[in-house]
């Protein structure tokens, strides 16, 4: 396949972009990044320029440093926190015959760059002739190892088209790199100007190592390179190595039609206990051992790692050949996200990009998560170990914010709470509900008795005890959550906000089904009957405010009340509305940045009646704007839940696109990792209508007529199945492991070795809901 | 009289500190410092040191400095705007046989200082020995001018005691002198640490003078000085100036017995538009001037001024010396603040210290203007056409706010928004009706038909527009006012805050009056009928949330449903909460800051039945804390209305003694102004009960136990009154002026040449109400 669409080729396991064009070099660096969740290289070209944002980034590794409050009050952050770009080992600069190579000059005949969800890899090939007329080809692939954690590998490749040409090749390390200011605020990148402090630098043979540390955090790292040189002829080699440059200098003269071949090995380690001789022994070790291994053999295992991905993984599309390579650019990315992380955070970016300084937030567990839990198990639980590493940072918050137990922060890297804007930071409180529905859902589908001794179960009890500590009981007997900020940040502080409530109520519920099942862990805990009947009964006893006249779910209470925005009055290009209108207006008005309620009747089915998710359904989609990535897939859902089937394809499409077709226009500062796992999410809960319980998954698919097929695969315990949906039947089929219990649009099976095929019930079709005006969903091309 | 309390001494008509204690030199400072309105000199030493804040300011004269803003969003202020320490003339420096005059050193016998009620001045009297044994009294008297607003008189003595003495004075002007930063936050005052640029320096004779601008306001000032002496000897004399030390040089041989004096001018000019040859032009002649009148004479004038207010203004109380000096004080220090501000602010803190940055708020309107409007109205006139000046910013920021009409700051000095958390800042959208209501009250008392043709009816009408832009009617057809913050900024973003609502009320049915009642003025305006039936319309079915189960208004839509703060739990020491407690905390629960509901029922009377008045004082004091200044008086004026007479006395003395005693132990940033004129508030309007309604002044006298006599004088459009009241009875005399009509509990009478007495009705004492523990009303020692 080759149809064109957006500059990218449409390909079923691939992502191709072919030609040069500089303008979309930003957004490729993001849509080309390679990352294993620990080490993240943007998709630059190696010859260092032109570049948008170099970016090298290790996961949790940042710089620290004093918040600017206009007017400062108690309680709030005292350190925003950055990632920080570290040393970017990437580089390799080309001469051909003392003219540098460089696609802004000469002429660039080919240019094409695949990256390749099943090798996963970054291929390049360009050939470029220059000013004065030498043609070379230029071939490049390049790993970030999943299965070497500390490891790239890069491997470049020059061919003189015409001529015997004179090569100089420049590898370098190349640290403090100057990257443009992220704000509109020219201070708040002012200390990352050049975060990186020298420590080290050292070279031996073909190999060089940098070590620095960050000013204000403390972090050591270091990065170190070595090499494989093929050419027919011997080259003349100068290693150097200075604070903030370590540079490889190869110089040969390659005949027309051979090649001249490097092999660059990355490794890279940082600490904040560890010293710098330390670190530097740990990546000379990554090196030996990469080298060792060896560039045919890392590929092998690369691919292996992704075989087995896929097998669990996979999502395939009848009907729709972009979206077909959509979601599996939105699954590689999900991977390469959360692959490694090993109790670090997944950052909203990946480590694709500067964009939110490379902070973590709630969109993780509550999007991202749930992919992982389903598909890669582990990953989700290191990502809930990052949490509960961070229980200590979270109680102190709590302290110092008046509350019991645990408030984990709105964004961080550290642990510590990162948000300069506090009634839509701090305020926020959902999100340490959302990292309970992450470990509800994460111990439900894995059954991982160990995760809930060591720390699911302290992650639920710290934060129910936040809950009851921040809620009270009116002279009504309901409890009630004031003064917070739901998902929907086009409104703040309002008094229960329906979203918080209900994850709070589950959050209680779940901390107390799971001290009273295991006795042990609740004396550990320190949790009595006391507490656990005071959890159920403000969970019983939870706000839900309702408007009898509307017959809908307030978001918030007096959130009905509140003027409607004049969506007519919107031009198209106000949006997002954030940029072009004051929170004073937004937040006095009926319009919803992103599903809010919406996304509480996905997260807790239960909470609402058929009829209820209807009515709320459609008052609210005339009012959401999606200014944030968030929100399409949780739309996609709830539509296709209730019945608007075309309209969640509609915006199952919005999500995958998100980064692809650049919809937000910020993918140069990274890719939405929560959009992109919400593509799956789409799918699966979506089209698949696939709910979690404490007691097993529950499906209810029905595809929307774009589609003729839809297979889905999840792990659930210690099994593999997958789901394969027709217009008018399901097929559901063990691929491995245990018979498992699960539902059919209301029906429970099992399902073992045979397949179950199950009919899809009729349902008639729906009138569309009132969209506001000027955002209907993304229509492509 | 001398009793003794907390340093000062008690005296009728002037406030006299004697004895040296370094600790309280900050806020002496302040409560020492004089003022004309145009210009502010704290009261320091005029050796200069010990000092803990030298401040000289001119109104209005500011620099501005880019907002740090955490996290930026739309339509936030981009500069903070702080008044700038100008050039300090107050320095004479003394070297007695080149020992200097430092009373940190050597022995001070005597020292006392008087602020001098009827004088306006500030004498000192010092008798200090030096290190080495040498003794002299140091004499001084300094004034601001009431009469010649540019200048500054101050005159200064010393007299060798024991021996005959070589002196040297030293008389500068200094500028960018050493200050401390104001806040935490480092950065607040870094671009204010030498905020003037010297344009020139210039001597002539005994006379000198500096220029200067800001670097980012472009403003330009001018400071002089010239001298006079008088010396039994010829004193050797070396004059000198250079960018910001200008300097006079006296050594004199000066006999036992002997005065040497010198007579010290000091003429300050400001400009955003003329130069610096035209500034210095104009701060000659105000020196010349002043020189021509001399010492006595300019004495003499400052006391004509000053036996002219008292007969306008003054109070007196029988039963309460301490308070009968608070109250002067107060009244002194108002008029300080205001007497010639003339199209200038007048700052929270007057021109007394740096406190909140030389910013006015809407306390002016509210407490101060209503104390000028009825003792001094031109200058109530003068500070309400300094808002009308801003109504081009006012108008720009209700654009940027997405509003119609006029929106003013809520903290600025030039009329552009300066606050910089706009949750408790922007939102506090209750400034613009605080400046109708200040409006329509300067209007009812004066009948000033030129300012309401000029300025008052524009600012009623831009206000109103933007009400009716603000709110809007639900499907009730209620008109609601959503997501703003009242008084009372313990919370914040609130729907249909009362003070808010009926406030706006008021302003939608003054424009309307006044649009109806001079249609010149309405057409010149825009206004047609149909606004004019819409701000009617607004205002009627203005929403007023109501608890029926508690029979109380809610100060806000659910605030009755909040948690009530647990005052029992929270030490003494953890006032004021803001400082102990996060906003996140305090917004989420029952806890007032300040009056805003109470004062909304001293403000919109008629909004309230007495019934709920009672009910909701007692409500409301239950979770008051008075954290703000503002507090003490609105709840001293609406205790004395509901009944609760002892309750409103404590209150009185809170707000009398708050400088005096510096309860919120910030006196050394400068006064609380409003807080000074709400002890006026307390007498006028609480004992003396004081209404104004558009047809005229009602009075409800009614004495507490404490006091034996009350009497307070009023301007009423052209007449002078004095109100007398004792335990049984009122008297009313009419000092000057045509017979007015006022009311007197409820029964309108006309007050001519005889007075009139009216029995005071009998009350039913009222069980005191609950007030938050740990915060009773201050007692005195």
């Amino acid at each position: 396949m080759s149809a064109h669409s957006q500059g990218f080729e449409i390909d079923d396991w691939q992502l191709r972009w072919r030609g040069l064009d500089l303008t979309a070099l930003p957004r490729t660096e993001s849509i080309f990044a390679l990352s294993n969740g620990h080490i993240g290289l943007r998709g630059g070209l190696e010859e260092g320029e032109p570049v948008d944002t170099p970016g090298t980034y290790l996961n949790g590794f940042y710089e620290k440093r004093q918040f600017p409050h206009a007017e400062s009050g108690y309680g709030y952050p005292e350190h925003a926190q950055s990632l920080v770009n570290v040393t970017n080992g990437k580089i390799i600069r080309l001469f051909v015959e003392d003219e540098p190579v460089d696609v802004r000059y000469g002429e660039t005949a080919e240019h094409d760059r695949v990256l390749d969800f099943r090798s996963g890899t970054l291929r390049r090939n360009t050939v470029w002739t220059s000013p004065t007329g030498r043609r070379v080809r230029i071939r490049s692939e390049r790993l970030v190892s999943f299965t070497e954690r500390a490891l790239a590998v890069i491997r470049y490749e020059v061919e003189p088209l015409d001529d015997d040409l004179d090569l100089v090749l420049q590898s370098d390390l190349l640290t403090n790199e100057p990257i443009a200011a992220p704000g509109r605020d020219p201070r708040l990148a002012a200390v990352l100007e050049r975060p990186l402090i020298a420590d080290l630098a050292v070279t031996r043979n073909y190999s060089a190592l940098l070590a620095h540390h960050t000013a204000a955090s403390g972090l050591r790292m270091a990065a170190g390179m070595d090499h494989e040189l093929e050419a027919h002829r011997t080259p003349r080699c100068d290693i150097h190595a200075e604070d903030d440059l370590a540079r490889l200098t190869l110089a040969v003269d390659v005949a027309k039609g051979d090649r001249l071949r490097l092999t660059k090995y990355l490794g890279y380690g940082w600490s904040s206990q560890r010293s710098t001789p330390a670190l530097r022994a740990q990546v000379d070790a990554a090196l030996a051992a990469g080298m060792e291994t060896g560039w045919d053999e890392l590929l092998e295992r690369q691919r292996a790692y992704l075989d087995k991905f896929w097998a669990n993984a996979d999502i395939e599309i009848d009907g729709d050949p972009e979206m077909q390579q959509a979601i599996r650019f939105a699954l590689f990315h999900v991977l390469q996200a959360g692959a490694r992380g090993e109790t670090r955070a997944i950052p909203a970016k990946g480590l694709t990009g500067p964009g939110y300084d490379g902070h973590s937030f709630w969109d993780t567990e509550i999007f991202v998560l749930p992919v992982l839990t389903h598909t890669m198990p582990m990953a989700a639980r290191d990502a809930l170990r990052w949490r509960h590493s961070t229980l200590d940072q979270a109680r102190r918050r709590a302290h110092e914010l008046r509350q019991s137990g645990a408030m984990f922060p709105w964004r961080s890297i550290n642990g510590e709470e990162g948000s300069g804007y506090w009634p839509a930071g701090t305020a926020a409180v959902h999100v340490s509900a959302d990292i309970a529905h992450a470990t509800v859902r994460y111990l439900a589908a894995t059954g991982d008795e160990h995760f809930e001794t060591e720390a699911g179960a302290e992650l639920l009890v710290e934060t129910a005890r936040m809950w009851a500590s921040l809620g009270h009981h009116d002279s009504n007997a309901t409890f009630r959550i004031d003064g917070v900020t739901g998902p929907d940040e086009y409104s703040a502080l309002a008094d229960n906000n329906i979203y918080t409530n209900v994850m709070a109520r589950q959050n209680m519920r779940e901390a107390a089904e799971t001290c009273s099942r295991r006795t042990d862990l609740a004396e550990r805990l320190g949790v009595g009957a006391d507490e656990i009947a005071r959890w159920r009964e403000c969970a019983e006893e939870m706000a839900m405010p309702y408007n009898e006249e509307l017959r809908v779910h307030e978001q918030s209470e007096g959130f009905t009340r509140h003027a409607r925005w004049d969506f007519e009055a919107t031009p198209a290009d106000h949006y997002p509305l954030l940029l072009h209108y004051p929170y004073f207006d937004l937040y006095r008005r009926q319009v919803v940045k992103q599903a809010d309620l919406t996304l509480a009747m996905y997260l807790c089915p239960d909470e609402f009646t058929d009829e209820q998710k209807v009515r709320n359904f459609e008052y609210y989609e005339g009012l959401t704007v999606r200014d944030s990535s968030l929100s399409a897939s949780a739309q996609a859902i709830m539509a296709a839940e209730v019945g608007h089937l075309d309209l969640a394809y509609d915006y199952f499409v919005e999500a995958g696109l998100t980064d692809l077709h650049d919809l937000h226009d910020n993918v140069a500062g990274g890719l939405h990792i929560a959009s992109l796992a919400g593509t799956w999410l789409s799918c699966v809960a979506g089209f698949g209508g696939m709910r979690v319980h404490r007691d097993g998954a529950t499906f209810a698919p029905r595809l929307p007529a774009a589609l003729d097929k839809l297979t889905f695969r999840i792990l659930w315990r210690e099994s593999r199945i997958a789901v394969e949906v027709t217009a008018d039947k399901a097929t559901y089929r063990l691929l491995a492991g245990d018979p498992v219990t699960l539902g059919h649009h209301g029906h429970r099976f099992t399902l073992a070795d045979d397949p179950v095929v199950r009919e899809i019930p009729e349902h008639t079709p729906l009138t569309p809901p009132r969209i506001p005006a000027g955002r209907p969903p993304y229509r492509r091309g």
